[in-house]
């Protein structure tokens, strides 16, 4: 037998909307793989808790390091390029006999670490990718209001990005999204303030999750911003004019 | 009985990738509507073909017009106003006494039909959405290159844009979706050249779906794109450097 790594997204974190095959792929999964950091039970393998099944074999990948180092630093650099080449060497052995499951957060494809051992493994493994709805979509959902409409330009930033490229980007799009708020919240606040959109933010944590909450960014606090939160501004383009006041 | 709407996001066209919630409620589903051209099948009735229960009623919403008028001439905007005034009215009188389970592809709130009768039925009727992944998400999968790494912008435009509009948004954008493609190819094509973004650009035709094509978009003939066909310039950010010349 030749096994291959099947890397399924989740979806935003409400284990109810991930897709069907993902269900069916996790639930009769034998041996599963999912990233957290060193200590914690890691949010990819909490959204799965409940489903996988009697006797799994799992496989935390433990990242090295998160926030101890600067990103842009060469040992941060190299302390995660090792970390991605050694799970790109034991996934493609353990893939010689077997089906492994890796579980990603919100789509495989969209700033996930997966990423990283998909340019390692590629063309040397067997690879399939579950598409999921994305952390975003689960959060412009939950706030009620529709994220783009018409012609309206929506532009994903994140929160590591410098302030002036933040602020230039957000004059320039007509609905946002910013992922990797986190320690970066009172620099995207800034920036949003310096383009004239502070005033229309919403600030999703943990959408979708337990312990969700939705609120207007200029009422936030800058000090209790978890991971799992991401700003928007929805978009107000073109749409036929409502004539009759709304339904009766 | 009072019923509500309950609006599924059916995800890019594969039934696997709706989320577990949206199979479950379609295929419970009494009262069933859906978008479509007048004449045709619909593509959101197609992609749930075999999975309706027996005996359901369908309403299929049929646009009284497409594109027969610009889309920013008064006769359009009239036509449309009046088309989702009616079904807001409809649907809030079928749902005092049922569950009314609308269709709807990608996700509902990005770039979605339903926007128009939500934003009419918001306030007067019992309303439930359910996320779904996006068109855009499909296609880049389907492509197998991831689309953001690391600081990446993404930014989503739409075929309908003035060109000069596009040619700055994909300049400024590291990685880029182009929505509503269709007889707007040309344009597409030559604000990416504009842009010296035309060589890194893919077209991904009926993306998850039978009839699927994923190319570059410079091998596209202008004359053969059909509406489900998204414009995708995939990011390349900071990424830790790969050390063995990937898995063994």
């Amino acid at each position: 037998m030749t096994g291959k790594i099947i890397c399924t997204g989740l979806g935003p974190g409400d284990p109810e909307l991930m897709s069907v095959r993902a269900d069916r792929v996790i639930r009769s999964a034998r041996h599963v793989a999912y990233f957290r950091k060193a200590g914690r039970a890691g949010q990819a393998r909490r959204i799965v808790e409940g489903m996988l099944a009697p006797g799994v074999i799992e496989y935390p990948m433990e990242y090295p390091v998160t926030t101890e180092l600067p990103v842009d630093s060469l040992a941060y650099c190299e302390a995660l390029a090792s970390f991605y080449d050694d799970w790109a060497n034991r996934l493609t052995d353990l893939a010689q006999s077997r089906d492994i499951v890796v579980l990603c957060e919100g789509d495989p494809f969209f700033y996930g670490s997966f990423m990283h051992l998909h340019v390692r493994l590629q063309g040397h493994v067997g690879l399939e990718i579950i598409p999921g709805i994305t952390g975003m979509t689960g959060c412009w959902n939950v706030t009620g209001i529709p994220i783009t409409w018409g012609d309206d330009v929506l532009t994903v930033l994140t929160g590591t990005m410098p302030e002036a490229s933040l602020v230039r980007h957000m004059q320039a799009a007509d609905a946002l999204v910013v992922m990797k708020t986190g320690r970066n919240l009172p620099k995207v606040r800034r920036a949003l303030a310096a383009a004239g959109r502070l005033v229309d933010a919403w600030l999703v944590e943990r959408g979708t999750m337990p312990g969700q909450r939705v609120i207007r960014l200029a009422e936030a606090c800058d000090t209790d911003c978890p991971y799992f939160a991401i700003v928007l501004v929805h978009g107000h383009g073109r749409r036929p004019e409502i004539k009759t006041g709304g339904a009766r």
